[in-house]
């Protein structure tokens, strides 16, 4: 079994600090974010340039290249609305590290991101949503099918495919957070590959209690075969949680030093 | 669904300052683990007395008096291999917080104790073993079955067995663990409780990492099914966990205050 793959979510243009970094192509801020996510432990980096509609294609280029020459080609997930950003972010992207992640497509407006990432040999998140919140996991499966055939019709692997079952918030729907988890489940049984923004869960809670429920949640789902997340690596107790459970499911051999690895 | 019973293991002969108050009969060391436990959060406590060969049949009453006369007759978990001194304790028990619950019956020399429970209309912890470990999830459910058959033909209701899969120290054991998770799935979706000394997981690891590692093995193992567990309810990292995993079962009502409840 391959180890749990956490994608960094801090360069996010919802940040001030980055969204300035952003517009004046000032690589500092970027390069510190990215570091702090390297050496918490990060797997891929998640690049959020937002809607992005007038320069995208030139900036989400220039961080790519910018992440890619100052960390060794680390993996990046290209995150925007801009499916024309994403594309020229591919086409300067270097693939020694692994492949890109398009974040994201859904069975609604985004389902030609599907397109984008096979046309592009890339990984495709798959929101498994139409227009919000799924009613149930009918619904979830009927996506999940849907985006299934779309992207093995267009010939990419069943495994580029990244299932993301929508988290959902626990203040307000604590009554739906196991369907989300038999989701995973039913994901995982049929072999394919999962991610989602995990810390949806704890959204509106407290500020302490945030690391404790959304490692609560990531070891409840990786027992259920997640494989990846969208996450804040900089949150030590999560990061300590995934590799024990990585530890527990046997995809990494103990050892007394697995936690500063 | 009900939530999740804990039983502090601390009251245990293994300690020497509770062994020497159990010889001289000296409350105090006593009160105060049972107080440090209840505080932190345990359902049942464990007391566990060792062999007591001698004077055991005395030495429990004064035991099971003790804690619930001062404790609102807290519920108690009898743990020795001395029967009678079982029975005994049972004889002055106060079910009114909950019934004893015996510790343990398995499938090899210990199994008269469902004998013993169902005679005396107690829980039994039913361990899945009968000489060392179980080599698979085969052998534990043929114990299962085992243990389950001889209960209820003694007419014990079958949710008063607690099958525990016996958890494996990951440092020898890591191939099994998903074994162990697996049984507790098999358990609960027979509609068993199920319960274990969960912190033999992290035998053997460094300190720190001990709570960080059980935490990350309950809420695993909460997801599969798990009902209880033997467990240091001191270690405020695994009972955040247990707390938070009762929220996303939905066994528990959230609220911005859960932790502290």
């Amino acid at each position: 079994m391959a180890k749990f793959i956490t994608i960094g979510e801090r360069i996010h243009c919802i940040s001030p600090a980055i969204r300035e970094a952003m517009n004046t192509r000032n690589p500092e801020p970027i390069l510190k974010r990215a570091s702090e996510q390297l050496k918490a432990g990060a797997t891929y980096l998640d690049v959020n340039i937002g809607p992005a509609e007038k320069d995208g294609e030139e900036l989400m280029k220039w961080a790519v290249t910018l992440l890619q020459e100052n960390f060794d080609n680390v993996p990046l997930c290209l995150d925007t609305a801009n499916r024309k950003a994403i594309e020229a972010g591919i086409s300067v992207y270097n693939r020694s590290k692994g492949k890109p992640i398009v974040n994201s497509a859904d069975a609604g407006d985004r389902i030609e991101n599907i397109d984008l990432a096979a046309a592009n040999d890339a990984i495709c998140i798959a929101l498994c949503s139409k227009s919000g919140v799924p009613a149930d996991n009918d619904e979830r499966m009927a996506y999940c099918q849907e985006l299934l055939e779309r992207g093995m019709s267009l010939g990419m692997e069943e495994t580029d495919l990244w299932f993301d079952p929508l988290f959902l918030v626990i203040k307000g729907m604590q009554d739906k957070q196991m369907d989300v988890l038999e989701a995973i489940k039913m994901f995982s049984d049929m072999g394919l590959n999962t991610t989602g923004g995990l810390s949806n869960v704890s959204n509106g809670m407290p500020k302490y209690i945030r690391p404790i429920m959304d490692s609560a949640m990531v070891a409840m789902a990786m027992q259920n075969g997640l494989t990846s997340a969208i996450v804040n690596p900089c949150d030590q107790r999560l990061m300590e949680t995934i590799k024990s459970c990585d530890i527990i499911k046997n995809n990494n051999l103990y050892a007394d030093s697995y936690l500063e690895i």
